[in-house]
This record gives structure tokens, sequence and C-alpha cells, in this order.
């Protein structure tokens, strides 16, 4: 990857390397449409080779761009769960009722803008401890499922991969759904962006540097990742600034890279990686992008309830 | 046990049994001192029938009465954390360096007469994840900590059992040590006592009706419990006033169990048993009891250490 | 007003008064009517001498209890924020769009039960500040609303009725709408009834102690005062058990007060008025009456705009 | 003052004006020190043209830059917060015993890098009320003080200084402590630096874009304004990587501010100013930073009680 590319969205990686003088990138495949007022980018990693230079695993990458959702009321924000649903289904049908779904909110609840997994399993719809016990006397279009926050290593000194293959030793999930907070590359993107795929977590960029991967080759169980940009860092839109402002010079600069680096530490002098922009709402932000993914992973997994049924039961 | 004994604390068991014409309980010993300002009571079930007397597992239990918490500046809170960490050691002495512990923070984050485990682990100086790979780069009197608050069945669909044991079984601890918030008979107690035990969690009163059993031979490792009540039951102090009043008559109205709990569930209509006692600032008292427990454990695992010392740590 | 009548509610003064032996009380005029799955009390006091008796002031007081509303859907609890504005409005309709209503949210935000005015404030739809700079620019159907949480004289060190008057010395508001927490005589209308009065807020039983008087009279404009019982009394129940008690007797004992207060101070010692009767989740039950209340607030001020327009101007 | 000086810190509009090719202002004094180890920088604006080049108004900004509070103990920032009283005893010493000093926490409680000023009144420890009653029970050291956080206009409805003069005629303080949290140039700044100054609060740049004016003038009383960044806004430092960038060049671009402003706005789209660079645990940070102001301010206007005497106090 190079360096500058500073993103956990496959959408952006690929935008990066198209633009300017770059063609499509061979081994990559994108495709755009329009639905219920988003932007629906689904791109395609066919190659080792493209996986390498966009930094993503191989495998299918769906974004959701909503407009501005702080914008939107509340059934504007119902659509985009909606279609959230629709679009995990065409990446992986929800399994058969007796086969629980584990959700899994990576990140420290107690860190806003890396709270949003927490928050997100805080909105799940369990049901696979009422299933286990009595299954006919629950709804038949309720599907099990269980959700986990594992918290992170410098709070509980446990590598989630651990606690995670831990539960599912026990709990035998035919799927795993894991939810994160992610960094982009565009402020526009903050909260309003929605990346699905069935690749996994890998260690990237992110709000929270974790460190592990966790795809079916780590777990064991196919795994759907979740993510919302709730920053970009600091460091990404400064470099942006240099280069925007390099370009526009008749004669660019030719700084190296670590020429260039030493202007950034004057701006941001380190620990760089702990400098994020997000809006002064973030706690805001966080709890509406965290509402619209768990009404989402309710209506993927409990396939035929409607939002009005789910949130009742969620009263 | 008898079931208007409706108690986490084996102080307030025993001390109901022998309350008026009972003498103290064959198979139960108690002893009772005084030291840094709290009652300290070490009682020792060591019959099996003592045990189904009491409702509690045999084994050892110590209570530490502090007056009134609430009352003490910090210096006081520290000096009861420090009792605390005494007491913890003569019950188990912290295991050596390279065999991690596990604090357990039992409850539901959300719920705040609950949510004293969760906030106990937060307090938590967790050091298995820096000890694992640079040992020698680590204070020597650090042991290997480390926490998981699991949620609750209701919120996650697993078992709290499920998920501890799963855990346990990647990290291998030599001991677990399980925090609950516990139910109590008397108010004076509620925030101000601390009860210590090797004899695990045990289903019971609680404050969260947990049905897991959490003890060597459940988890298969020694397990020390510690709890403060945070709340009594609304029903207990109405059983109590209806005692109180029927013993103040000349003569005893005679009235069945049935027939007062008739009168019960007329002045607490059902859910009973989610109608508790608490003091009006009930956020500050978990706070509180939480900060204690936590400077507690932290002071008996890293054998050694000043409160200055962790507290410049968990800054 | 008799010692053991402990509650904010006319409802059950009223009731208590009239219980046994006693006949409706002279003075105080009682309709009953369900509406919308509500019981709705409206109470009518309208001599001196049965406002002594019953410890409120004359005047009208509205009470909507409803079944339960932790198990309502979304759109129950709108039915009663509904039926709630719909009263208000009978008890007085929202000024002219020129003169401001300032609602006034009393209690501590950082004590749950005591928190209901705080929350409630913060859902209110404000409108002042854009309508005094440009009116013509909003909605013809939104009223002049400001709002302000003045906190508790412990915290602040200002009572309470200080600041009100100095804000409404600058902002001279058409009227008052005071929301408070309550407390009641029992437990199952804790999170549920709904009291709404044209009489202001008085000194008496509340969960926060209160001691200023809220009304025209000592405010200079009319005064609503909404509040939702949010806890009962330890000592009420405890009371409560102990009359039971003793009326099931064949013969009552023929305790005197303060007889039965000693017995109760046993059950319960000081400090007796911190000591309360909630569910559990009381951080829940709070958020929702809140929601309640401030929907109820919205839609009475800005008449003839629905709940989705009032939802997605407050997302 | 100049478009892109986007600071609320007068040391940072100072240097701004010094660097490069500027000699230090006429009409601007500065001292600098080291004192417990923060560097300390006493500024003077004495002329009006002076005031004008900073956007400052004229009076004395006293600035402390600890190193990294987050890296500091309980006992570091205590000594923070000690300085902090000294220095404001310097601007200004605290009002005999029976004025009171009023609090002003300036900020939205719900936008985590705008709560300083509610926070930091979260934790003054008020007297007033006790004061007032019952003058000779209190310790001779205590001064009057009381407190408020007024919110924010868009949440009330109200502008701050409506509500702050409305309470000051009623509660007549000898003096003004206004908190608020400021906007700086520099990230090493956030939540380690604090500003004191005589000359009251002015529209600046803010966290909160707050409008009105707090000083002498418009308040009848003396304003002492306490600030610390919590933020930078995302703006400055691109525009600052970019001129870093263009000064890198041989030959600088000679780009107009308006060209410039072209390329901002195309990195950051709008809406630029609630874009923000903050540490990602910004909650821990204004939590700090807050608990730093609070006790300095006890510590000033009580004058003689010591840390640990506060602390027991508040606890």
């Amino acid at each position: 990857m190079d360096h500058c590319v500073y993103t956990d969205l496959a959408l952006e990686a690929h935008s990066f390397f198209r633009e300017g003088r770059r063609p499509s990138l061979p081994g990559v495949e994108e495709e755009n449409r329009r639905e219920d007022g988003c932007a629906v980018t689904r791109i395609r990693i066919v190659s080792q080779e493209a996986a390498q230079r966009l930094g993503k695993a191989q495998g299918c990458y769906v974004t959701l761009e909503a407009e501005d959702l702080s914008q939107e009321g509340r059934e504007g924000q119902e659509r985009v769960s909606s279609l959230l649903a629709r679009e995990l289904r065409a990446l992986m049908p929800p399994p058969s009722r007796t086969a629980p779904v584990l959700v899994i909110g990576l990140g420290n609840r107690s860190i806003t803008p890396d709270a949003l997994g927490p928050m997100t399993v805080d909105g799940v719809m369990v049901s696979r401890h009422i299933l286990s016990v009595m299954p006919e006397g629950v709804d038949a279009r309720v599907r099990s499922l269980c959700a986990l926050a594992p918290g992170v290593l410098g709070v509980t000194g446990l590598e989630t991969a651990e606690v995670i293959r831990g539960v599912m030793d026990r709990v035998k999930p035919a799927c795993v759904v894991a939810v994160d907070a992610l960094a982009s590359r565009n402020t526009h993107r903050i909260g309003n962006t929605f990346q699905l795929t069935d690749t996994g977590i890998r260690p990237g960029a992110g709000v929270g540097n974790r460190r592990m991967e966790l795809n079916r080759k780590t777990l064991g169980a196919p795994v759907l990742a979740l993510g919302v940009p709730t920053v970009v860092y600091a460091m990404t839109i400064v470099r942006d600034a240099m280069l925007a402002m390099d370009r526009a010079h008749d004669a660019p600069s030719g700084k190296s890279e670590e020429e260039m680096d030493q202007v950034v530490s004057h701006i941001l002098p380190p620990p760089l990686n702990s400098l994020v922009v997000t809006p002064k709402d973030v706690d805001q932000m966080v709890r509406r992008a965290a509402a619209v993914l768990s009404l989402g992973i309710n209506l993927w997994a409990h396939d035929g309830l409607s939002v009005e049924e789910i949130q009742d039961f969620m009263h």
C-alpha cells in the first residue's frame, strides 16, 4: 500500500489509484448505482496483485454513501438501514434459524470515535438465549443472534481475537458480523458512509489501531465486516493540503516523502496517530451511525420483521 | 434457605438465623474485629448442613463494613482498599508473575445498580498484554492481570459462564476474581459493605438475578468473589416491616407466609423482583464502591505498588 | 396534610382520604374517564379547606395513568404524548406566537431519579432564538419556546427560584412550564403516571426536596407543572406495610405514630429521605418518561406539527 | 485580526505576528518564565492598535503550558491547579467573604469538546447557599462561591448573556469567573495549556462559536476568563500545511487568499467550522482539563484550604 493512502475504505483506496494519471486498476471491478438516496458502490478485488496495491484483501466491498445523515429525519435513517440489510443479504444470506450469528462490536466504549462497535452491539436484537430454550415460543422470522463487545487490548489485557475465538469455541456461530469504526480520507464521509465486506477485518488504518486479523481463516467461520468512518487522520488532511498546494504550483517542488514528513511533523508534532479530524458533535454522529448499523443488522438477520416490530422489541 | 432471607451476604444470613431464639448455628464459625475504621467479620461455613441452612456454599466469607463511605474523603476510601487487599491476600495470595489473574466484572453496564462489576473492571490496572511480550521491561512488582466485562444474557444472548469459560480456555488464568453487585437486607450496608469469599459466585439474590454458578468446579480454577450490596429488595423491607409490626403486637397474628405474601403483593404489585431500595444518588454510590474495589484488587495483585504509583499509572 | 400521605400526586392524596371510612372530600371534584389506553383523572380542588386537608394548592390536576410504558412500543409512547398535549391545551392553550413559553427542567442531572426535568429540557424543540430574529422564515405553526435547566441548590449555590426569576426578568415569558420528578405512594405509578397542573410547583415530597414555590404569585406568570413519579419513598412502603399488617389483625394494635416511627427507623436507619424504591433499570425509565414529556410539550406548543415533523427537527 | 490567525490564545496571536519578518509588536509586553514544570507567559496588551492587530481586547493574559498532562499523575495535575490559583490571585484576589463569586461554565454539555465549562462547574465547591444562612458555621477560609452552566443558544433558545445578566441581577456577585473551551493553532496545546485573562470572553474562534461578549462593560462586574484549547480547527492545520509547503518552495506561489481558500474547501468541504482536530480520547482530555480548572478555582477562592480538604469536601 502506498504510504499515504490512509483509509479503511476500499472505495477510497481504489479512487486514489485511479486519480490523476492512473487508469482503472487491473484486477478491480467497480460498479456504481444510486438507490434510496445513497450512492452504492460495489468493488470486487479479484487479483492478488490488486489486493496488494490497494492494501485490501481480495473479496467484495459494498459502500453506501448517504448525503448527510445529520440532516435526515428518522425515516431517512431507516431507509439507509433497510438498504444496508438488502446489501448484507446480497453479500451473505442470514444462516438458518438454528445456527447463531455472532455480532462483535470492536472498539473502546470510552473513546467516543472508537465506540461505534460497542454502541452498535447495544442495539442488536439478540435472541439466541430465547431460541435455544423455547424455539417454538418465538416468531418464526426471528433468527438466532448473539452479540459481544470484547473491549480493547489496553483496557482488558486480552487480545480481541483470543476473546472472540474463545467464545466461538462455545457458541459455534454460523457466521460472524464484526463492526468497527473506520478511518477515511474524506471528511464528508465521516458518519455518512457504510462499508460492508465479506473479507473480514484486517489490521489497517482504523480508529483503534487494532492489530488482529479477523476472517474466515483466523476464526474458522465467514466474517462480514461492517464499518463507518468516524475520523480522518489529521496527518491525512495535512498531507493532502501539501500535495494540493504543490500541484497548484507551476513547477512541483519535487520534495521527497521524507522532506514532506518533516513538514508534517512540524505542524502535527507526535503522537501523530492519536490526532484525528472529527465533527465537533462526534458523540451524536457516532450514536446515529450505530443506530443505523444495528437496525440494518436486525433487519438482515430477522428477515421479514418490520422496522416497527424491531423497535417495539428493543424499547 | 429460609424463603425470607433475601441476601447475598453470609454475614446477614448468619445473623438472621441467630436472631431471636436461635443460638449460633452449628457448622459456622464467626470472628469479629475492628480494623482501620471497619468492622471485619470472618465467617467460615464448615458443614454441609450449615451451608444449606444459610443458602451459602461452604467456605470462607470476609466482610468489611465501613461506617459511611460517602462521608469519607479520598484517604478514608484508600484505607478501605488497602484493608481489602490485605484480606484478599489472606484468602488467596496473588499467583506468580507468569500466571495471569482474570478479573470478571459481572452485570449490566446500563443499569446503574447492576453496573458495579463493569465499572470495577474499568479501574483494573491490566498488565498481561505487556508482560507477555516484554516482561523484563515491567516493574518487578507488577503481576499479570487481565479483565473482562462479559455483559448479561438479556443483552448479549450469551450465558456469562460460556463467555468466561471460552476466554479461560485461551488465557489459562491461575485464578479468577469475579466482581458483582449484591443484594442486602439492611439499607445501611448499601455501598458500605464489602464481601470477599473463596467460594465463587452462586445463583442467589443478587441484583441481576444471574443464574450461573462460577466456582472452581465450573471454571476449573479458584474463584475469588467480591461484591458490594447496591440494593435492598423492596420486598425485603416490606416483609421486615410486617414482621416488626406483628411482633410488636401483644398477640402475634399467626398469619401464614401465604397470607403475608398477599399483603406484600398489594403494596408491591409484581414484578416484585425489579423493585429495589437504593439511595437517590445511586450513580455516585456505585462509582465510589467500584473505585474502592478496583484499587483493592490492584493493590492485592501488584503486591508492593503504592496507591500513588497505581493512580499515576491509571491516570 | 396528614403526615403519612407522602405523595406529590393529588390523585393519591385524594384517594388516601376517601379510602376506608372516609367519603369523598368536600371541596374536591373528581372526574374519571379512559382515553387512548390511559386512565385520565381530573381533580379540581375548589375550597381552601380541601386544599389544606390534601396538602395541595387549589386548582386543577390532571393525571394520565398508562398501564406499563416499558411494555409499549414507540407508537404507544407517542400516543401518551399526544394525549398529554391535548390535556395541556385544555388546562392552558399555548400563548400567541410572539410570547415565549419558558420550560424549566428542575432537578439534578447527575442523580438519575432526579434527572427527569433536565432530560426533558434536552428534548424540547426550542425556537425563541430563531423566531426573534427571523419570524417570517419559520413555519407558522412553530411557537416561541425556550428552556432552561437551572440546576439544584447544592450544586450551584443558587436558589432555583432566583435563577428562574432572573431569567424571566429578561425573557418575559407568557407562561412557564415546570417539569419535575415526583414521589408517589404506589410503585406501579413509577414512570407510568403523568400529572399536569395549573397550580405550579409546591414544596412537598418530590425527589429533590426542593423548598421553593413556583407559581403565578411567586413568578408573576402562569405556571403549568408537569411531573412523573420516579420514586416511592422507602419510608412510605414500610409504613404501608405496617398499617396493612395492623389492619389485618383482628384487634388493631392502637400504636401511636411515634411508636410506629420507632419501628420504621429500626428497619430504615436514617437518613430516611434519601432511600427510595425504584425499578432497577431506573436509567431507562427516566429516559422514557422524559421523552414522553418533551414530545408532549412540543406537540402542545407547536400546535399542528406532527410527531414526525418534530422528530425530524430534533434529530 | 488577520483572517488566518484562528486562535483564542493571545500567546499564539502574538507569536504569529512576530514570526518570520515581524518584530515584537508595539503595544504588547510579554514576559516568560518557568515554574512548576510549566512555561508561564504573561502578555499585556496596552494599546488599542495592538489589540486590533491581535484581535484580542486590551488587558492581561497569562498562559500556563504544561508538557503533557495525560502523562502526569494526580500530583502533577494538582501542581498545575495550584499554579493556576496563584496566577488567578495575581490577576484578581478573591473578593471578601460576603461578596459572592459567580462561576459560569459556558458550552454545550453534550458536545464533548465543548463541555469543558459545564464539567468545570460540576467540580466547583459552592458555598454561597450555606454562607448566606449560617456564616458562622462555615470554616473561615471558605469564600462565597456559586456556579451556573447556562447552556447554549441552540439548546435553550436563550442568549447566554441574557441568562447570566438575569442571574447577576439577583445574586449581585463581586466578580464573575467564566470558563470556556478554546480553539488553538497548535495541536500540542490541546488539553495542556491554560489561559487566564482579566478581559473577559470575546466573540472569537472558540469551540462553540459563541457570539456574546462577557466583560465588565456588558455584565457590570469584573470578569476573569479561564480557558483550555480542546480543539484546533481543521481549517487551521490545512492552511498551515499549505503555507508550509509554499514556503518550502524556492519560489513562493504568490497565491491569493481566495485561491488558497478554494484549495481548502476541496480538502475540507463545508461546513468547515464544525470540523476539528482532537485527540481520539477527547472525553478523557476534557475531563482532565476540567478537573485541573475546578481545583484551581477552588484553591483561588477558598484561600488557605488544602487540596486534600477540598477533595474531601467534594467527594
